[in-house]
């Protein structure tokens, strides 16, 4: 295993060059070799995960996560199933049934709950998988469905890859920037914007940065129909910049998809999922809640998320965690 | 609120009468008032967590969860659900359905992949919420169906509840104590097997821990019908001592369940959840993985772990990682 | 068992009994006995059968179902899932996962397909067993959740109880009576309607019938927003006239769930459910597609329908046929 | 549309060749053209059905469906999911959820009760749609994945296509013919079987008839075990009879998948569902109950059958209906 300090280099000259391929929009082969399934996850380290840990200056958590309630937002939109929630066994349910074979006196004394649940992977906060969009047929790394995509998802890729997620966070409250409440319809989060919030912010990026971006639709969630309506995104000049030339390793905001819509570019739905998953191998989080970092104006932070390891997903549930550091 | 130091005395003071009852085996009425919904997890503070933080030694990240995949370990035995996973789009799919509307061109550049899942709350590395079991109608703190249980769930002690857990965690490698690959079938964990294997391990527990039991169970994860298959469990003896004489916050072991069967008492299938979450206010982790934490021999540890929150549920997905401490 | 000669007159004497009390709406203690579960249907005989069966004239069969596809009609606004469907084998993902064990040269030759579905029970053509509204904490006849409702639904008068349906079938086409594709929003069917519809269509009820009620609002099912939208129902009165005065067994309309909204009384949100379904006896279906019916002026006819029988659940799927009668 | 007379002699030449052709195992080209998704259901027309239907002698209806119920028999073996049912509506659940919103006075009057289930399409009584099984990357009249298979399921042959179905029905009872009370374990149905059972019955097979064959497994179906267990199942050499010296229209049989394992070929693990499906157009239904129907030697009858019109499907659960005939 070789330590950050060579890897970045390695990687950003190589991003220069898929860069240039990127105008024709092709997936990238990752720097991190044919293996490679996390694009760049692989800039963390023991080291670098010791240095945001001992920097840690509070036990104060922020939870970063919403809830997973029935009528949450969903993306049915695009026929995908909303989240469901079922009793498989309550205290009465149980007497009347008897499903342990125990009897009556048994299952009075002894109250069961038991309790099921269905999502779209991509509910709630959540990680998306390098898989989750591709350009022309392949994945990162060039791994094509011919080879790779079974019945049950991807054998390359898929959520259980990615590893536990330990990083300097950095939360960029582009409202709080603008004096807004929540950004205005579609609105589309520019490089500009990015610069101007942090040097509000006074912070500055630093490589291998978890960088959370705050539009302030997350007002909206316990209202599925007003927190989908037409919601404010990043633009791909925007994350270009944060690709390319702050060399951050993750990416997250607080909107159902990340990007605004419609998109920006005619030949493409998505441009910058696959610019950020396919053709330079970053995941980002999506609907990731931020409100009480911004109302305290944490800006930097210890990042801790572990995503569920769903084998061969494009997406996972993740609950991540903000500690402030120094 | 009220720090830690205060809150320990008033829990084993009224430990002490709960236990009394316990005899008769009720729910517990919380020492920290009629609202609360998470029992001993208020062991945690600010100070409680930043303290195992600072000890925080190494980058190293232990994975203690799980994968999910179809034919994983599940409940069946009750009816309970499996684990489903299945895709929603795909790239060729997308082709084929076309369900953007935006046709062949655009759906063969841009490769889509989504998928769904569905389990029961208990699956795979997973914590128990206090509702999961209750006594006699109630559950922890008196809360009853009567009034707090609807379609959707629990309206008290829902997963949702559950806060970002931070503390020093202790695993107890009673396989390793034994000096077995796993433990016999149906064996049952004594307060003897505890004692002798933090004093061969050199560790002392302290109040407000996050103890972590290794059967050795896990090593059949891969194969669901031999991870079901008579494992061992943890004794109510065991738990009482644990909860009782050491003050511990928050258990887990690495099998299907946390307790043996057939159960030690013949009124109660499950006496040692009971126990714990109804009388004692104490969750548990079921199906952790310990295996490379004991082959590195790491006893003590910043555990952190964050549950997914779903609203209402009586247990949730959890992905927790041990970090080494001094 | 006794002729349905004989039950007619019983029936419709202890109708006007149960009329008396529905002023203040009461479950109905079913006239064929405390162990009923199926109310009305019991007016079905072997004679009954046999006779519309010899009426049969024609090998014309109308197919009275919608299709089950993803995003179709739901109950969303309560909560209800929607249609989920999903492949679980796929020709090219068999090759890729290899399920069988049997390896790539067999899953080649042999190309698998299966697929899972999930719905709520009350979604396209269904019929809604008698639990599924009662009154006061009790269904018909009694029965209470107390005593009868478990973890996996009722043990009276679930879906699997309701027997394979034959019957005289009689179409009346409210829509083409009134001269209109499709009634009027949230337009509330009336006795003098039905009437008007049967003089025009040349067509006298008998007892024991199958009457299907066409609304016009089937032309709006392949857009769910369209169906979902302020639709035409049945009144409270015209079903009153139907079943006791006209004595007939079963009834079925073509919108989403048959009564119209807002409800006819301030205090029941669903008073035509609960009239039929818990003070009456007489169970009704659901999103019946009558169009083909319609267009050929088929209004006398063998009704043959059978519903799956989902045990303990509060509606079921059901696929009716329509044969001409002499 | 041309007569069955015609159709009948066209399809046997032409099953003739197939059969030729079928020692390699290849799919059919539909004698009915190429856009026929439906088989030898084409040998059904108004005068077939007409001919049965005037034929029915009684009034008495013999249910030919299992039950849905949780722990019901699955293809668990192959990952496919199994039965779910759940309550989405409680009358209890509904006063403290207060879904509607109308309040506690409203949802203690009306008790609402809704239910949701899943479930793999091959589950009870089911019937296979030509697309379940294919040869070398195609299904029946020559479909294939890369055109017609898309996310949610086949655009070509789907279940959805299956029309009613009424045809003399034939039991042919094995079981009974054998003196057995199931056929012992892996038995596989020969066409000699098949031959001296019809002669015991007195009974001839004609042209486009529904023959359903009765193994005796039923007797297990409440354990699931027990079903799944070495069930016996029809050979190869007996479906040939059948299809080509018979020419029958659809088969039916009691056990959990029709034919019997392990396969006749060492070359393919499901020659029996290839050859009828995938070479011959032939659906069939399995899980079928025939108990009633065999202990009061009803052999001949019309058989009438509707199955979920689920778009896409490769199977559709089906409550099929005999009623006696002269």
């Amino acid at each position: 295993m070789i330590g950050i300090g060579m890897l970045v280099p390695l990687l950003y000259i190589d991003s220069q060059s898929l860069f240039a391929q990127s105008a024709k929009e092709e997936v990238g082969i990752s720097p991190w070799g044919p293996e490679d399934e996390i694009g760049t996850l692989n800039l963390m380290s023991e080291n670098s995960r010791l240095s945001v840990l001992t920097k840690i200056s509070s036990g104060k958590v922020y939870d970063l996560s919403t809830d997973y309630f029935v009528g949450m937002p969903s993306f049915h939109a695009l026929g995908d199933p909303g989240y469901l929630f079922w009793l498989t066994h309550t205290p009465h349910g149980t007497i009347v049934d008897n499903p342990n074979g125990l009897g009556e006196e048994m299952n009075k004394k002894v109250s069961y709950t038991g309790d099921a649940i269905s999502l779209y992977t991509h509910m709630g906060t959540h990680i998306d998988a390098l898989n989750h969009f591709g350009l022309n047929g392949k994945i990162w790394n060039g791994y094509t469905p011919e080879k790779h995509l079974g019945d049950k998802g991807w054998k390359k890729t898929g959520a259980e890859t990615i590893p536990p997620i330990i990083a300097r966070g950095v939360l960029i409250d582009v409202a709080a920037y603008k004096g807004v409440k929540t950004l205005t319809d579609n609105y589309r989060i520019t490089e500009a914007d990015l610069k101007g919030a942090l040097q509000k912010q006074k912070v500055t990026l630093q490589k291998g940065d978890v960088v959370l971006i705050r539009t302030g639709q997350m007002v909206h969630y316990a209202n599925a129909n007003d927190f989908l309506h037409q919601y404010a995104g990043i633009s791909l000049n925007a994350v270009k910049w944060l690709i390319e030339q702050q060399g951050i390793m993750l990416l997250g905001a607080d909107n159902l998809s990340f990007e605004a819509f419609p998109a920006e570019r005619s030949d493409n739905w998505v441009p910058v999922h696959t610019y950020l998953l396919a053709e330079k191998g970053v995941m980002f989080i999506e609907q990731i809640y931020l409100e009480t970092l911004a109302q305290d104006k944490i800006y930097t932070f210890a990042f801790i998320g572990a995503s569920m390891k769903l084998r061969g997903a494009s997406g996972a549930p993740m609950r991540p965690i903000a500690i402030p550091i120094n």
